[in-house]
């Protein structure tokens, strides 16, 4: 297996459009192994990977888990909950800490946008993002890519790619949108005005607030997930009237769907609102890769760590 | 080792007898094994168990863990505390999610009665019930029998056995009474008017309200716990008027078991509150026999699981 | 490697001399295996341990667990925070129902002095104290004076060691108290008063009140760290009357250690509070050597397990 050209993955900027290729020819490749009766490789036998979630994450932590337990690393998980961080210890502190003990590399999960970047210039240490704040999320970004990619052929040059819903508070999205216009993808973001970010279009991405016209122009959809939790909560602002309206006005329902007259690959980052943002008719349809998605996000994250670690 | 005609252990309803027996016989080989000086078979070594428990467990849950390590399979917790549940993902979603990266076998602690059996239906995988509210227990139950036929012999057939407590909202008791009868038992159940169910008697089990009357009969009695925690509790409804007076009517206190002319095998699920349904000296005497269900605990978890996966 | 006198790692009270000579010369050797490629022996594959851990306590749990890990030794891990503790069972039987899923060793954090002392007498199992209330705290003093020994020189006879902060409520104090005097080593406390237990002179220590007289006298100073969650809280019992003015009578700072004409080591137990017990630049300086502690924290614990599981 070939190199890549980054010493972390801090995001998808950064990236060079080779270091996909490679991450995904290596994660065909462990897709492979991780498909087989005996699903393990010793490839990280001898590191020791520790998983730092100061935001709550049972999906990303778990997929990182099994992804580092496939490549045979030891594991060590760590969450803020029951941390010294309460005890005012800085973040560099408590990596340094965790990184004396012979730790090999850090999955940070973190609230702030920005922390692994800090980090990585402060500590001696290999750092993969899972998530700062509503920054980037950049092995989401691969799997979902890879995912199209395995579905529509591995060339997404000039390929319609939607992105509906939540613009502006998903690090998702941003991923997304840096790793699909990286492979000479055309993107679109489709949502109502008060969840897109002003000036969106300098990053190269077309604007619609309507997702019929929307759909009739994709290939792919990707259906973000409307964070419910925040809409109930009374001190928060809402950005949309009611959940009745935005899956009137956004949702991915069956007879939108029916109204085209072609195939819709439909990818859903999860966990899902059956009846929001997505029905649960088209949820379990063969036009959704969501399962896909997570299957190949334990073969991407044991490709960007087998990469880092053996650079 | 021989074959289980069960394909999910939801609970003891559904198994037949030679279940059991082939449980109990593989049970006798694990025992043996977590007692030599390396406690280890690579049996499971090819499998990921994944356990989720949407409900706290430490004792179930340990126990559970070691089986499964004492396998060598390769093990992912997952509690609710801290998952996607709360995101308003449904139960079936979030297992699907987890077997998509490639789990073979999920062990289920849920609130709901019939959660396991819910899911057995819409997932492809194999399912341990590992409590499912006031329904089943059934590996408690199997660990039960089998500490029990370790003190008075294989064949339970025609024995006396009393189950003696909170029989009304007791998975524990649920279970046990199936798989005794399953085995020939004579099966009693004694306990205040409000915590005995109503129609039990048509599960073939006589009731008593007797403790003495009950302890005179029986060989073998088996303590539940009583939950203080729902006692004390203001806004829960009392079943007893107070502690002292369950132990005075339903306690299995020395006094009492000092005026029967026999040995009783004393069973108790644990955790046990010393001095409310059990007297400490009981509880810590050679009659008591509840470290050994613990540690029959361990291997007959080993053995349902070792068959569920070689099926 | 020889033997230790010592059953269990209850405190450095009842340690002998050699044991921790014997332990030391077992933590040179690990302390060379963690810092190889492969970082792991398989000296206690057949063992398995569990971490109870009634208090939480991320830093010393991950080191515990690393060692662990680094041994080959299956590890189950145990929090108060979701335990039947709560349902009212006893330690004993808590702990007595995880040796019956035979478990070998137990390393237990606990609020209450002496409650490893007390298991230890209870139970029949090799117990490590991993810090019982504000009593003992064993291997962070074996870690501190191995790491003081590897930068001075190993014999501490009569070298001066001191000891400045929250004396009084510090387990870390009491038994590096116990075992720097244990080496023969010359031990001085500085604190304000009302953090100075009284009688502490009968242990064979001085007490001074001013940390640039014992910054003058000491080749080396051991940091206490200040509970600030103590201090901000209302209902607490405040020791001094702001940190502010703790940190100009009692903080390390660059100014008080430049007008020293000599090297100090420092040590501080960590988590560090930044320009509090000590400044940024002194913790990050070559004179502190705070993370070697944690470093050597892994390889100490090896030998403690090591040292006991070969008893």
């Amino acid at each position: 297996m070939s190199e890549i050209s980054i010493k972390h993955l801090l995001g998808i900027r950064g990236m060079k459009r080779d270091d996909i290729e490679t991450i995904f020819n290596t994660a065909s490749e462990f897709k492979e192994v991780i498909n087989r009766p005996i699903k393990k490789v010793p490839s990280l036998r001898d590191i020791t990977v520790s998983n730092l979630f100061f935001e709550n994450s049972t999906r990303t932590r778990l997929s990182f888990e099994l992804a580092q337990k496939r490549l045979s690393a030891d594991v060590v998980n760590f969450s803020a909950a029951s941390s010294s961080v309460k005890k005012g210890e800085t973040l560099v502190d408590t990596v340094n800490n965790i990184l004396a003990m012979k730790v090999d590399m850090v999955v940070l999960r973190h609230p702030h946008p920005g922390a692994p970047h800090f980090l990585a210039k402060k500590v001696n240490t290999t750092i993969v993002n899972a998530g700062d704040g509503t920054h980037e999320h950049p092995t989401q970004a691969l799997l979902d890519s890879f995912s199209i990619r395995e579905k529509i052929g591995n060339d997404l040059e000039g390929k319609k790619i939607a992105i509906i819903g939540d613009i502006k508070h998903s690090r998702v999205a941003l991923s997304n949108i840096l790793a699909l216009k990286l492979q000479g993808a055309n993107v679109r973001v489709c949502g109502p005005a008060t969840l897109i970010p002003k000036h969106i279009e300098t990053m190269g991405v077309k604007v619609s607030h309507d997702i019929n016209e929307t759909l009739a122009w994709a290939d792919v959809v990707n259906m973000l997930r409307i964070q419910l939790e925040r809409q109930g909560d009374a001190d928060s602002i809402k950005f949309f009237p009611s959940i009745r309206e935005y899956t009137m006005n956004f949702g991915l329902t069956t007879e939108r769907l029916n109204r085209l007259d072609k195939e819709l690959v439909i990818l859903h980052p999860g966990p899902i609102n059956r009846g929001v943002e997505i029905s649960s008719e088209i949820a379990d349809s063969e036009h959704a890769i969501i399962l896909d998605q997570v299957e190949n996000g334990v073969a991407t994250r044991m490709a960007v760590m087998y990469l880092l670690a053996n650079r």
